[in-house]
């Protein structure tokens, strides 16, 4: 017997079919005499088209009225799937985030997780019952409803999981694990049996949309075992966990691969502030105003021009958020008397992952070699210690990806 | 300045369009200096669509999870609402029944209001928000989700402005007030301009459906006028209130009508035990069986058979109850020993209503001549002092309220 945390996405609840077949497997895992606990997202589309009627009533939705809204997906697979338990004779219940005593901070749309009461969820369980939680949301001290941030069903999971001291965290979706890279862009890319939290964590940050980054950083947080898996094959999938626990399930303790990954974001764009006076407080500046926008900047590129006060800033954003970014960079740009503020969203970024790369050098200028074989030119950089990064014209995406798959060897993975 | 509470139906919020259009009128209002709250039931069939997944899901779904699934519709109009108005520059917030303190009983899917927490929506009210209230809906002790059975939108839009101690509750729907019967059936039907509660309830219950009974009942209780009007025409629809207050308005206190409306209810069936034993406690063992199987009975008749020592006891029930009603009965019946349980759904229920009948003998005399007259058979009789209701064939039910309603004079009224 065990506290087994499940979570199932949108798409692998897309049906009431798919809906009834969940259920026949957790009445299953019941019958063993499991303690379940069950997150969902929406259905299918659902958010989608809740978007979609929403843009047609208001041009700037209000965030209080947009968590209002968009919760009621979650709120609709939750009860269908508790029922369709009960009409299995498993006892079962559905939750909202609020009755689950998920408690957010007191914003709307991205608020983070701030704790969970578990009364109401102990209890339920000591009742015999499967608890289906309603993923994605909690609310706030007002009792207001309140979202997490798209793709937040995956952090309600981990969180859920860590607060009842689960032992994995099991995450369904319609993807059957991790893999070295998209295997729609090479199709030898293989799975990934073990990844540690940080480099899921760049991975799922640079485009590899299979987890919310913000789940895998609440569960390295509180060592919480991730299991990614399909929700229509009764396969193994990929286990997101910390390096100790890879080295010990895995039985060695050094050489691995340098790079484990590589991810291709397709959904960038570039904002450069061009000879702007190098002088102190110039990135502060700039980066301040774009915090105040609660524009989130990825990568920051800072290049001094040989006359020596002159600089150029540059930066990327997700996509949708570029016109305002450009607002605000112009804005700025004429304070620091710019000569130019440009942007380009015809770009993607390609980047390696792997947390051996900080112990084998070399691996940044490998990558840039292959590129330049292949007459890639490279319009920005950027290091970490377990990631490299770089910026290239939109069309060259995917064709960077196969060759840096195959010069760095991922297909022969195991 | 007045406070204002308004109710919209589904219909009136079917599109995305017709949202803003309610944002606009209320925008107006709300510039006019009012306070405004506004109980919105949700868009067009959304309901029927939940409904509809629900038992794609579950052959016998779930009370509790009944509830939790369909408020969501109401939330989502009341959101969109909230939105539009946002947009046009009208502050605004939409509340769930549980976040505007609408506590219901411990009962799901058919529970009655309690009271209603006042504190928040006051403060909203105060800082100068239109309040989008969800309708239909309210919280538990255990802050589970109850809806209060189906049209309740009504009722929660007269609790509130009751528990506000608004002057009028303006009542928004697809038709522009009530009319002496059903325009579709009789084509010079007329609409009334003031109408007794006791009347409207009896209306309601009879099959004009365009207001929940349970409204009915709450506004009568504290004496709440209800203008049930057009969202789509600008004009004067029907005022529900007491017969005093009617008299007041329309400057006579006697000489009303016998007749003030005709009814056509094609939703029951009728239900038959013949021949039982005809001592104490029958009828009560009867009823009390359906009661605990929560089977609403709406008319009965207990006739007794010359012999003396036998009865037939016959009541109609909702068409979706009958066979769950013909089940309680068969068993009931056997203990009984009665000889036969019948049952027919090939029936309707013709009534009047009108307060005036109880000082003007004769109405259901002249009412079962006419009906006889057009060779239509009764079989089932019910008064009360206000109405009279004859269980017909069904197929002879939109002629029998023609002859009635041209019988009774009723295409004169002003």
């Amino acid at each position: 017997m065990a506290l087994i945390v499940h979570k199932y996405g949108g798409t692998s609840l897309g049906t009431p079919e798919k809906i009834k077949n969940i259920a026949k497997k957790l009445k299953g895992l019941k019958e063993k005499g499991n303690q379940l606990v069950v997150i969902v997202s929406a259905m299918g589309h659902t958010t989608d088209e809740l978007i979609d009627l929403m843009n047609k009533v208001s041009a700037n939705p209000d965030n209080r009225e947009y968590d209002m809204l968009i919760s009621t997906g979650e709120q609709v697979s939750a009860s269908l799937l508790a029922m369709a338990l009960i009409d299995l004779g498993c006892s079962a219940v559905s939750l909202t985030g609020g009755q689950a005593g998920v408690v957010t901070e007191d914003i709307y749309k991205k608020a983070r997780i701030k704790h969970i009461h578990l009364d109401r969820l102990k209890n339920e369980l000591k009742a015999g019952k499967v608890v289906v939680i309603t993923g994605f949301q909690g609310i706030d001290s007002k009792g207001d409803i309140i979202t997490i941030g798209r793709g937040g069903s995956d952090t309600s999971a981990v969180a859920v999981a860590a607060a009842l001291q689960a032992d994995v965290c099991d995450i369904y979706t319609d993807v059957d694990g991790v893999y070295t890279t998209d295997p729609r862009i090479v199709s030898d890319a293989r799975k990934i049996k073990y990844i540690s939290y940080e480099e899921m964590l760049e991975l799922a940050s640079l485009g590899a949309q299979v987890l919310h980054p913000r789940s895998i950083e609440c569960a390295s947080i509180y060592n919480m075992v991730i299991h990614l898996r399909s929700s229509t094959k009764d396969i193994t999938g990929t286990y997101i966990m910390s390096p100790q626990q890879i080295a010990k399930e895995v039985g060695k303790m050094e050489k691995q691969e340098a790079v484990r990954g590589i991810a291709l974001d397709e959904n960038i764009a570039k904002v450069g502030v061009l000879k702007i006076a190098d002088k102190p407080g110039i990135a502060a500046k700039l980066f301040g105003a774009l915090a105040a926008e609660k524009i989130n900047v990825d990568m920051i590129v800072q290049s001094v021009h040989s006359a020596g006060s002159l600089a150029d800033m540059a930066f990327t954003v997700e996509r949708t958020e570029l016109r305002k970014a450009v607002q605000v960079a112009e804005k700025v740009g004429k304070e620091l008397k710019s000569e130019a503020v440009i942007s380009d969203s015809d770009v993607c970024k390609v980047s390696l992952v792997g947390i051996g790369m900080v112990s084998q050098p070399g691996t940044a200028a490998k990558m840039f070699e292959v590129l330049s074989q292949e007459k890639i030119n490279i319009q920005m950089i950027a290091t970490s210690e377990i990631k490299i990064s770089c910026v290239i014209k939109k069309e060259q995406g995917k064709k960077a990806v196969q060759i840096l798959h195959k010069a760095f060897g991922l297909e022969k993975v195991s």
